[in-house]
């Protein structure tokens, strides 16, 4: 099928979704799970022959990792779909409404977008993911892997598809592209009829790819710079077990900090008390002028002069970059000029100082005295997450169930005309 | 000063407004409304020169009207500020929270998007509008009008801001483009970093233009093509006063019906009594098939044969297609073909019909027994609004305050760290 056919397929499909009942959906999961249980050796067998080409085209080590299934991972994928099937359903509740003057009642309520696509790298765990939490929300999906993965993404996806199927949906709810070129992305991302949504999960250049062509609408899960700023008032332990925490509990993903903002007020308390724990995590320090001339009094190890490049950069590794600041204010517009929106944590006793830096800085999580590493939809209580995105519009933060969706407003009459 | 100057301007005022309390945006409205009052001759002699221009350069008598300003008009613009500024601050409100099990406190809080630019055509009332309702809800805005409403733009715009200021508003929180060409819109709509949203009022053109080169995020307010379904088991005059006020209370707007469908066994009885009421009012009919031949039977005037284009058409004038369906669902396909998700109505009493047609039909507005003329942000109590949006993703159907927000999580923490 080409692209357009799946799209169009899916389109089909996301009428009858949008009216199934969640215990049909729910059904559909938990069959979907039993499926990929009763299938695993197909599975196994089809991710070992991705496995071993990606050892022969040389991805590396890490990418390998990822690519990889094993009884113990497949499992927690069939997990996963059953988790998702346990959430309340969003389709249906009713967001607000209220009677007009001339006696319409106007409901405001939560319907399925229609037609997600998810186009995403290596991991095969995220074409079950996907494709649970879209038809949990009552979307059809187009599901759009790498090639590197494509034996298991068309066997999961074939598998889950058919299992749906099976518990009552329509045929074409889970739809896979073969996963080719920029070509494949780019059509893809101008099937505007058919699609209503992409959610890229990938790195820049996935995004710039499907910015220069896409007339769908995209929602970007883009990097995240997040900071952590230490007022002068803060409880000295606290804050570095938060800085600690946001920086290395897992430096790899985009809730992770990057940069320390410390009011000097308590930097030379603070640093001599926190440099060392970090440095003995494996933390390297890129410390601005005065944070390097408090390091260097100390003999701190690991701490080198920060360049402009590093208040911008979003290391996604046990690097922190340090700068000492006057004000929460100056705090406040660095995180302006250089965050990305995502997670902005301030560690302070001072109330004041707390509601100030939480009202003025522009970010999708703002944190009083809590590590970044929060902005998580497990950690949110939305059950489970297709992205984070650091943009403003439709979903901001996590992207759960509800974000899955957009509404409709529903008008009861008795004959009211316009005068 | 150039595009970016302006947006870099709205950026930095942005982050001051964010803040603003209500009292002061509400006092800066009024005083942008005793502005203009107090400085009628200057906005009406600018306005003069614009339309001696556009006299000059041939415009057409119905953009001559839609740009003229006369004291009447402009009252009606100051009173328009002044109930924006009655409205609720959607500002701070919180949309919802909850404790996580950590113990951590999280809030969505409703804050503005930033910068919002908004891009019209002729009508200089729309240089008001759009920023009373931006700063209202604590966004500094961009604007960019037509060039032949020039004059009446720039200094309506002048006055607006150096009273928004005077009453204590950041500057640069009402910028102005010189509404020059194609190249300063493309300019505009790349300004990503310092424009959060692009909404455009006007016609496929400008759409056109937009989709080509935008990256900064667009609302679309798309083409209304809505029709009424009569059911089979109708009340036969509400039928009747709900189609032709859908046509005839005003034909040019985008909640107008378009397309009448019929149910075929309330046909033969509805068309004779409706029609020659439409005909009456001058409307013309493109009737399919089975409805031509009853038309014909009873010698109706002013109809024609629809072609498949009258299925799609927005005709934005005393045109409607009629077609005579089978069943409920040939009317909730037909809409899926060729309806632009706009506004929907079903004329029924019967309540099965009327729940199926409601959930079935995907778009912003899904009306029973009532015109689909109410889809409007003064009609839904919203106020006021910037536009009507077709598109699923952020806002649907009226775009008033709340929709030119975002919101933010606040999260409150006394030390969590995650494990």
């Amino acid at each position: 099928m080409s692209v357009a056919d799946v799209c169009r397929s899916a389109r089909r499909a996301s009428r009858a979704l949008a009216q199934a009942d969640t215990a049909v959906k729910d059904a559909a999961l938990h069959a979907i799970a039993a499926a990929l249980r009763a299938n695993a050796d197909e599975i196994l067998a089809a991710n070992e022959r991705d496995v071993a080409a990606g050892r022969e085209n040389d991805i590396g080590e890490a990418l390998l990792d990822r690519l990889r299934l094993d009884p113990g991972r497949l499992e927690e994928i069939a997990a996963a779909a059953e988790r998702i099937a346990a959430l309340g359903d969003p389709v249906g509740e009713v967001i607000d409404g209220h009677r007009l003057p001339n006696g319409l009642d106007v409901r405001r309520v939560r319907v399925p977008l229609g037609v997600v696509a998810v186009v995403y790298e290596a991991r095969p765990n995220v074409t079950i993911d996907a494709a649970a939490l879209c038809l949990k929300s009552g979307n059809a999906c187009v599901l759009r892997g790498s090639t590197s993965a494509a034996a298991s993404n068309q066997t999961l996806s074939r598998i889950a598809a058919a299992a749906a199927v099976d518990a009552g949906l329509p045929e074409g709810a889970i739809g896979i592209l073969a996963g080719g070129g920029r070509e494949e992305l780019a059509e893809l991302a101008t099937q505007s009829r058919d699609v209503d949504l992409i959610i890229p999960r990938g790195g820049e250049g996935l995004k710039n790819a499907l910015e220069a062509v896409a007339t769908v609408p995209v929602i970007y899960a883009a990097a995240g710079n997040c900071h952590v700023y230490v007022d002068a008032r803060a409880d000295m332990r606290m804050a570095c077990e938060i800085v600690i925490n946001a920086k290395t509990q897992r430096p790899g993903v985009c809730n992770a900090a990057e940069t320390l903002l410390v009011h000097e007020a308590i930097a030379a308390d603070l640093l001599p008390l926190l440099l060392p724990q970090l440095a003995e995590r494996g933390v390297e320090i890129r410390a601005d002028e005065r944070a390097l001339a408090l390091a260097a009094r100390d003999g701190a190890s690991r701490v080198a002069p920060a360049s402009e490049e590093d208040w911008s950069a979003e290391y996604l590794a046990l690097t922190l970059a340090v700068r000492i600041v006057d004000s929460a204010q100056e705090a406040i517009d660095h995180i302006a000029e250089y965050g990305s929106g995502h997670s902005e944590a301030i560690v302070t006793r001072d109330a004041a100082a707390a509601r100030h830096f939480q009202r003025a800085v522009d970010a999708s999580c703002v944190y009083v005295n809590a590590s970044t590493r929060f902005t998580d939809g497990g950690e949110f209580g939305m059950g489970a997450e297709i992205g984070n995105s650091t943009q403003k519009l439709h979903a901001r933060g996590p992207i759960g169930l509800r974000e899955l969706c957009t509404f409709k407003y529903l008008v009861d009459g008795d004959g009211q005309i316009r005068r």
